[in-house]
């Protein structure tokens, strides 16, 4: 055998409990997904470590192999990847949302989702000004944008200034281990919010629209975290295939080309269809594909058990019917990222279900779901060890030893 | 229950992935392994860690607990020690082949295999000298060797010189992190390479061989890795007995004693009948018996799925027949050091069949494959972990606690 190409498709947030007796993998009708699984071999898998609850973040860096409990800070150096912010050493980012406040408190904290004027405003607060640290402040998708403080003897060891909640103040940064940079890090966040409120409260942008951006809230300080290339570190090329600036941005955090995807926009109505038909013209230039659909995990979150089994229908007629049918030669993974129950409507530490197709030993499991999956082949694996399973199936491993 | 003996049989390579739908152990007719599996507990390993694939050298020392990621620096020093070569703290050892040399390039890595004069040739080349370095060199099994760099300021990271590929020259050792100690030793091996030319090219032992012994190719350099003895870490004493000298390096380097095995040769034809004899004498003496099978792993390299059908059919009937049959009160594992798939003809990280007979909670399944012991009461395990339940099962282990 020479060596294999491989493709990753991870389905955001697909795994699931028990609503009415039954996961929404288990009810939907996925011809496709059961005809990998019972060609392929079935296992679950514990993306970051068994019983902890992972991020989008964490969980895809600990997929590709990096250990997020060794390098992780925050989600903030992430997004800025994501939307192309070049971070230097010591950098510290943040992920913001343009947010209302009536009388001192947040009455929505993402200013009811409207994009009117904000590019015009993120202008405005890209302009506040530190004697010894550099702002910089680029909008993203929605009411969404990206923090970076630039100076020496900065720390992400800060709490988020976005209370996460409503009809409160927006929350006093403080330092979480009372060193001096945390401390000095956490007044200049605080001084940047209410500089924010001062520029954009009387903004003529805010007279025009229904609730007003007045403030900005932030949140997941991180330090750029000095990652190995993918490549550096497998001798595989790879490329990413997602609408998502986290993903994206974790993925060009390891070196990965990102390709464009116009029209999938992350969400349920994303056009899939097209990011598949990339993604396996993505495979004849790369060794490593990774093709990322989100829509499952923002019906989870919305607590929609019809949304997300008819997202999943979707995944399975337009991306792994065509997958299956055009994608030779090649070791193909279908998986999750995490567990988002429509019962708690977050991310859960529940393990993904996962299915291998290429050069595998295959079993018994005819059904990709949760339940079925845990009897498969795989047993219970870990996510950090999956890309290195790929790559040994795909007979890119090195040997260790002799 | 008292104190029980332990015996741990492993057959290199026995893991496989399917050809037309089969592994060879599941086309094989065994019906011994069959009874150990049905009346024993079973599982599948990952010898080093899920998703690498190891070398047998680094997969038995994890076998036996010691953690390769932690000692392994090369597979010299254990191919010294297997042929009872005494290595000081400092000492770099390295594998070497005899080889056949054309206008300055290499056209058999193994010198035909020929045996013929390589006794007197080896004492030639172990007569260099190097000012402050001092060479052991000895001549192993067939057209194998080991050479010894022995002095101040020595390192084993260094590149091989053996290509690993005909029709190209001897490959230039290379310091592989820029330290003086390794550029040192890398210079030291170029030369070395060079004076066995030197010396061998003209010998008039080589007027006499079918293809000139006419250079030494060396790979695999390591520094002696420091272990506390088997017997003081688990309390047991230990014994092996395997006809490969990289095992017996592995097993000497713990302070195991190893047993001489007359006729047992590690390849298909050896006298594994006599083996077992061997080993369950062994036992009467020993707490802990390693009985170690080559020839799967040969016929695996090969790419011969009948010769590795036929070797497992002989193990099951000259191996584990006679060791049912025998071996009373005594904690057994079956298992292997890693899996080599004949589709690719090497080792992969593919988990391995282990089935364990003793005081142990039986389970369902009915026949040794990988398949079938997926299913097992052991689900998947790490091959660190062997040593400590098997220990566990002997009523051996210590309390962790009180």
């Amino acid at each position: 055998m020479s060596k294999m190409k491989s493709l990753l498709i991870i389905c955001d947030g697909l795994g699931d409990r028990l609503t009415d007796g039954k996961t929404p993998l288990e009810v939907a009708k996925a011809p496709n997904m059961d005809k990998f699984a019972k060609d392929g071999i079935t296992g679950i898998m514990d993306t970051v470590r068994t019983g902890i609850r992972p991020g989008s973040d964490t969980s895809h860096l600990s997929l590709f192999g990096y250990d997020p409990f060794e390098i992780y800070t925050g989600r903030g150096p992430f997004e800025a990847a994501g939307v192309d912010l070049e971070l230097k050493s010591g950098d510290v980012a943040l992920r913001c949302n343009f947010a209302t406040l009536k009388n001192g408190k947040v009455i929505d904290r993402r200013a009811g989702r409207d994009e009117y004027g904000l590019e015009e405003l993120a202008k405005e607060v890209s302009k506040i000004k530190f004697k010894d640290v550099k702002i910089i402040f680029k909008k993203c998708a929605g009411h969404r944008a990206v923090l970076v403080l630039r100076g020496k003897n900065l720390s992400s060891s800060i709490t988020d200034t976005d209370p996460e909640a409503l009809n409160v103040p927006p929350a006093k940064s403080r330092s979480i281990d009372e060193r001096p940079d945390s401390r000095k890090t956490a007044t200049i966040l605080n001084e940047f919010t209410k500089k924010t409120e001062k520029i954009l409260f009387e903004h003529a942008i805010n007279k025009g629209r229904k609730l007003p951006a007045n403030v900005v809230l932030c949140r997941g300080a991180g330090i750029k975290p000095e990652l190995e290339s993918f490549e550096d570190r497998y001798g595989a090329n790879a490329a990413c295939v997602s609408a998502t600036t986290l993903i994206k941005g974790v993925c060009r955090s390891m070196g990965m080309e990102i390709i464009d995807v116009r029209g999938a926009t992350g969400h349920v109505d994303s056009d899939i269809s097209g990011k598949v038909k990339i993604a396996i013209k993505t495979l004849k230039r790369y060794d490593f594909v990774f093709l990322h659909i989100k829509g499952t995990d923002e019906a989870s979150h919305d607590g929609n058990f019809d949304s997300k089994r008819e997202m999943i229908e979707r995944i399975d007629r337009e991306v792994i019917g065509p997958i299956l049918e055009k994608v030779k030669n090649t070791t193909i993974v279908l998986t999750a990222d995490h567990s988002t129950p429509i019962t708690i409507r977050q991310h859960s530490a529940d393990p993904v279900p996962i299915a291998i197709l290429g050069d595998v030993r295959t079993d018994q499991v005819e059904k990709f779901t949760e339940r079925e999956c845990s009897k498969g082949g795989l047993n219970r694996i870990c996510g950090i060890d999956l890309i290195n399973i790929i790559l040994d199936l795909s007979d890119r491993a090195k040997l260790f030893g002799a």
